[in-house]
């Protein structure tokens, strides 16, 4: 059983999807133990509660030294042991300090087909550029904004009646399967990455 | 019926096809009415001479001036009057002298699902990324490199086991159908540029 620390900012839509699928067993031998928040605000910690889970949260709110704030994640987030990190709209950069720690280790899921439209509001990235597709990718995170290596990504059409709401509901729809996939890979040891790209064995 | 002018560098598979399928009938109202290329050696221009089509040809090589260039190839096509300009694998990056006397006339197709990968060899950009999806996309041309409003875009996955000459391969398939797709809407009026948007009517 593989441990998973999830980090939230906000209501963590793809924290409790990850949740629920490890709890009925479409994700398999991995669990939540533990779910950190740099916003003792969001939603998502409510949820974390009601489910039993450890919750730490530690205010980002002027913390301008990044590094040493990640120090003091790695440290609050230790005796839980996690194996895995799953970023779930975490708001925060993370530094070396986490990712040296947690090499090939900390997965972020982003709402566009990277590395088309990196950073906030994808979505609204995709219909001001005016593309036809987009989609989710499960990435590894690295140091860089939404650069890590690709672990699966899955696509979704942009419709001309497109707001954002819609696009982002529909990508949102993916992300949800998407991100329960690479976690289950991750459990079963089928990931191995090979510089910028990620093998999956079956 | 509208007059397409080509442009090519080299063996200009999509001009080859764009043609046939004008031809044939696969796209409707439009027809070539020159074959413009920059390279004396391009192989796609003997066939447009076996093809009967008015063949261009002004060497690019030691040409610096790109505007005078460029203005040089508006005299030269003037003469066949063409609605539309169709780069098919032409390896020069565009001036405004031709996209302002052309504007939203100049079509291109890029082997990559763009804004990802623009530039030069797409498909091995995409395959040193490591992405799980790419595609090509046919949009208008402006004065950047690969950067204009999108008008059609295609998904083709990439397969782990993937060559740069599988993945082109897959790739090139899908250009073949979607440049045909894009003239076809173009000859029909359908296309309407809002901004960066493409607007298609039915």
């Amino acid at each position: 059983m593989i441990k998973t620390a999830v980090f939230i900012s906000g209501r963590g839509s793809n924290f409790t999807v990850l949740h629920e699928n490890m709890k009925n067993g479409v994700i398999k031998g991995a669990e939540v133990c533990a779910v950190f928040s740099n916003n003792p605000a969001a939603a998502g910690l409510e949820y974390a509660e009601k489910e039993g889970l450890p919750v730490i949260v530690i205010p980002s709110g002027g913390r301008k030294d990044r590094e040493a704030y990640d120090a003091e994640i790695l440290e609050a987030i230790a005796p839980y042991k996690p194996d895995l990190i799953c970023l779930a709209g975490y708001m925060r950069v993370v530094t070396s300090v986490l990712v040296s720690a947690f090499k090939n280790r900390i997965m972020n899921i982003h709402p566009a087909l990277l590395p088309a439209f990196p950073g906030l509001n994808a979505q609204k990235q995709a219909l001001e550029y005016g593309v036809r597709f987009s989609g989710c990718t499960v990435h590894f995170v690295d140091t860089g904004v939404d650069s890590g290596p690709v672990i699966l990504q899955a696509v979704v059409p942009v419709l001309p009646s497109d707001t954002e709401e819609a696009l982002s509901a529909r990508i949102l729809k993916e992300e949800h399967r998407l991100y329960s996939e690479a976690v289950g890979l991750f459990a079963a040891g089928s990931l191995k990455v090979n510089g910028r790209r990620v093998e999956i064995s079956e």
